[in-house]
């Protein structure tokens, strides 16, 4: 296999010369250029090539085991671990008061890009601590933050979060863990979860889990969940945390991949813990915390897409098979083939657009948080949410599917489990699942997400995308890009009116087909820009970005005109067929 | 996990009222007719659900193991194979005249199809056995047909195919394994080969395997290539097969999925083989096999396709999650949203027309092997090798998609090992890889089929499809769909002339977009065939029939349109990048 390299270079044009990352930062005020976030980034590079990639193949085969009540990590897990928090990335993107460094949220997530290809199942761990670290700023109490927060933050601690039951998973209405009040301000937590990610483990003296439970006098429903900080470890009288708290793994999850990520089964056995927020106000509360997590899962699928891509370059340039176009030479390598180059250029043609198109929805994150003006903090905050489902339903498809494709470069080689490949394709398909399946995002997205401010924010974005790629359109190098893409989006603007407001099995009938076809207009949208701005330089690199665009308009995006078809069909032909003629 | 339901109803309406099988047994002679047809595929249906579906979980945990040099299965497989072969299912299809029960190839497919639904691992024991049995049968001297083939096709012995080798996969001309005359007539064959389905295991006293190696004179590249017949245990004096030939699994190969199936890496050391066929005319040999064992792959996409379906419609019905669409029922079974019916529809609309188009297509073959007239048996013959590379590489891809799909339906539950669903994704994987992968498979279509008799056969393909369509068309149940289908065919035959001829970069750069064009346009003409006759009808099944075929037009079939697109945009978008840029 094959080190894993940090995409350096490209992050470097999409600072520098695609998203404008230095006007962006000045305007939020922020002591930040384009130099530091290029040695911030680099910096994470290594970390993820040298300690977290090279535990990645044998992780996968050892997997977590639990033994008599303790949770063990794979080989090599807990030092780089150790590696990751003493460097301070635990702390990256946090905020300044509670301990963190405050850098941009694009830094964040690009580093969250390098951790997913080089090691998908370490970089759970600090991703949901890092959601839990993001609930307890925003609703818990100051005491509670006094506490908790600063060993999160530091990473000393990690987080866990504790939502699905087994009869509650996209649901959460039909939860059943309870929590009783002790008396003197705690609670005592009494269920079982399921599918919890880093639940369990030695890697740090303390988990904090966030807990969705039900208060005794809650109302049935959605409206009835609070929110609940657990502690593996109790404080005790001296100031430690050395009490051990009601609640422990009862099973690991068997699943088809992140072997080396302990999913736990969680019982909380009357659990001490304290309200986060609101009395029934929890999933709210949750809510704050699972919006910056599915940007997060959404690039999970990208790492591991770019992780294979590479992967399989170096082989399709090493493996030798068949005979050169004009049947002169042979063998070739296989990169030589067209049908090899076609497997290689679709993962490229979406890593390279939704790498572009994270770094983007990052900016405007940075900006719905930092912006002096009001009114610009809330657009960006609402283009936000917007792109939240697209990213995380999208990549994470794409980012499947190029695993597989990726796998296929290796022919019978990709199946077998040395070479790799088998695991980036396990390791991607959770990504779809997890966080809201995609199908549950798909109908965030046209069910809350378009109707925002009556559809104003949708059509506020895809002017946005208009304009840009009028521009770019003038620019010969993206013309084609720019004019097949603005095709592209007529189509979406069109259906985006059939679907906004229809009811719900509309919705549902159109829903995963119209975010497919809302991430093919952003993904050419982003390359046109990337072809515009490639246009003003004259390296090899940016010649391949003009020739990668040009692939994309003529060898992916052609898909948006079936996808516009099949949304037009509405729900009759999904709902005509009986329940019991399934 | 639900039991293994065997499709019965489905194969006796594509029989009786679909593929008019009776008359075409009649126009061949054969003394079969549906309901005997019937009885046999309710009786492999029980096999496979009572005996082999049962191992299919154990069989994957366990999965074989090479311990001290011997292969050890998991268990129950052995017992399984015993009760298939003593039942007579191993001799199934093959000529009476080496014991075989000469039944028509459409029930050798559909027992294909539900033992990979119930056991792939299972299958491919006998599935190899067949290929090597067929290669024997059409290549072997009557000298090594008598000795071998009867215990082959009775089921007491298996077979094996011996190709690829660690530098010689796609391109078999790289191979190395070498021949040596030992001057009795048998040779001396050495080399190692990997990825060897059922290469070694004691389930049956001897193991056939089938060898590709070069003679010592051997022209260099695919035309020095010879076959040889290689047991496991040779002839001793007194008639029986004790001596063990100097053949080995070095090892099992660690794979992504079908962990029950011994893939061996088998060296050859010096080990006792005869000639098949011609000397250097191994591929062609080769071939004969392949062909046969390339249908049989594509259904094995069917298979787990269909038994994915089985199990998520289950789930599906028995899940509560959310909200009726009006608001006033809840929870709900979640078969009743809009999203979840797309991913059953999407799978259930690929697994219906894909087992009529199996049938179809085993019915031109019986016509290539059994027709009267010599005419009449090469147009079904060259209609077979038409559709062929379809049939397997169209039916892995959609069959991947499909278990992924129904995986999808599970949620985080499809994720975990017990409930079978990743088990369908990871076994399906391999079939897009193994006997040529798809864009092998691709290839061959665009450049060897399409190319036959200069294109005649693929047009002759085309009008078969037009005129079916419009006599569909004028039943009105079957019009939107035959009519929908009719457009796609333009587009095929469109971009058809575009392909043919090309030179190698513009084939590669078509061929599996245009593989999957066919495939649609061919689903298309099975869905307006299903849907016209079951228009004659009027019990549930039927109006079902009817409902999926409307589903395909307005919601798979549209993808058509982007494909074409793609596919005329040649070669150029792959090829302008250098190697060096990837």
């Amino acid at each position: 296999m094959q080190d894993y390299v940090a995409p350096i270079a490209d992050y470097q044009f999409l600072l520098r010369e695609v998203l404008g990352f230095d006007a962006a930062m000045a305007d939020l005020g922020k002591d930040v250029d384009s130099d530091l976030a290029t040695a911030v980034l680099q910096e994470a590079g290594k970390l993820c090539s040298q300690t977290l990639h090279p535990i990645n193949r044998s992780g996968d085969e050892e997997g977590s085991r639990l033994v008599d009540g303790v949770v063990h990590v794979p080989a090599g897990f807990t030092e780089a671990y150790r590696t990751f928090a003493e460097g301070g990335w635990a702390a990256l993107s946090a905020a300044p008061e509670h301990g963190g460094q405050g850098l941009p949220f694009i830094l964040q997530l690009w580093l969250d890009e390098m951790m997913s290809a080089a090691n998908l199942s370490f970089g759970l761990f600090p991703g949901l601590t890092r959601g839990a670290t993001e609930a307890i700023t925003a609703h818990a109490s100051d005491e509670l933050k006094a506490i908790w927060l600063p060993p999160l933050v530091s990473g000393e601690w990690m987080g866990a979060m504790a939502l699905t039951e087994g009869g509650a998973g996209t649901d959460l209405a039909l939860l059943k863990t309870r929590a009783q009040p002790n008396g003197d301000g705690s609670y005592a937590v009494t269920g079982q979860k399921i599918f919890i990610s880093s639940g369990d483990h030695e890697m740090t003296p303390n988990i904090v889990h966030l807990v969705l439970a039900r208060l005794p006098d809650a109302p049935a429903g959605v409206k009835g969940i609070s929110l609940f900080l657990v502690p593996k470890y109790l404080p005790d009288d001296s100031g430690g945390f050395t009490v051990r708290n009601a609640m422990s793994a009862g099973a690991l999850e068997k699943k088809m991949g992140i072997h080396a990520q302990p999913t736990c089964v969680m019982n909380y056995d009357g659990a001490t813990g304290w309200l986060v927020g609101e009395p029934h106000r929890g999933l709210a509360a949750m809510f704050t915390m699972m919006n910056a997590e599915r940007l997060m899962v959404g690039i999970q699928g990208l790492g591991i897409a770019g992780a294979a891509y590479q992967q399989a370059v170096a082989y399709a340039k090493d493996r030798l098979q068949g005979r050169s176009a004009d049947g002169a030479r042979g063998p070739v390598p296989i990169i030589e083939h067209a049908d090899v180059r076609r497997m290689l250029l679709n993962v490229r043609a979406f890593v390279e657009a939704g790498r572009a198109l994270a770094g983007w929805t990052a900016l405007q994150h940075d900006r719905a948080h930092g912006h002096a003006d009001a009114g610009e903090r809330a657009k960006a905050d609402a283009l936000v949410a917007l792109l939240t489902p697209v990213v995380k339903a999208a990549f994470t498809d794409f980012g499947f599917e190029s695993a597989v494709q990726a796998q296929q470069v290796f022919g019978g080689h990709g199946y077998i489990r040395e070479w790799g490949m088998e695991q980036y394709v396990r390791d991607a398909r959770i990504a779809m699942i997890y966080e809201g399946t995609n199908g549950v995002q798909a109908m965030d997205l046209v069910g809350r997400k378009l109707s925002m401010a009556g559809g104003a924010v949708a059509q506020g974005f895809f002017d946005i995308v208009a304009a840009d790629l009028a521009d770019a359109a003038r620019v010969d190098a993206a013309t084609l890009v720019a004019q097949r893409t603005l095709a592209a989006l007529d189509l979406l603007r069109d259906v985006t009116a059939g679907v906004q407001g229809g009811n719900i099995d509309s919705l549902g009938a159109a829903a995963v087909d119209y975010l497919r076809l809302f991430a093919l207009v952003s993904f050419g949208w982003m390359w046109a820009r990337m072809a515009a701005a490639a246009a003003q330089g004259d390296t090899p690199f940016h010649d391949a970005k003009v020739k990668v665009a040009t692939y994309f308009a003529e060898r992916v995006l052609p898909q948006a005109q079936g996808l516009a078809v099949q949304i037009k069909a509405g729900a009759a032909p999904l709902m005509a067929l009986s329940t019991d003629a399934f």
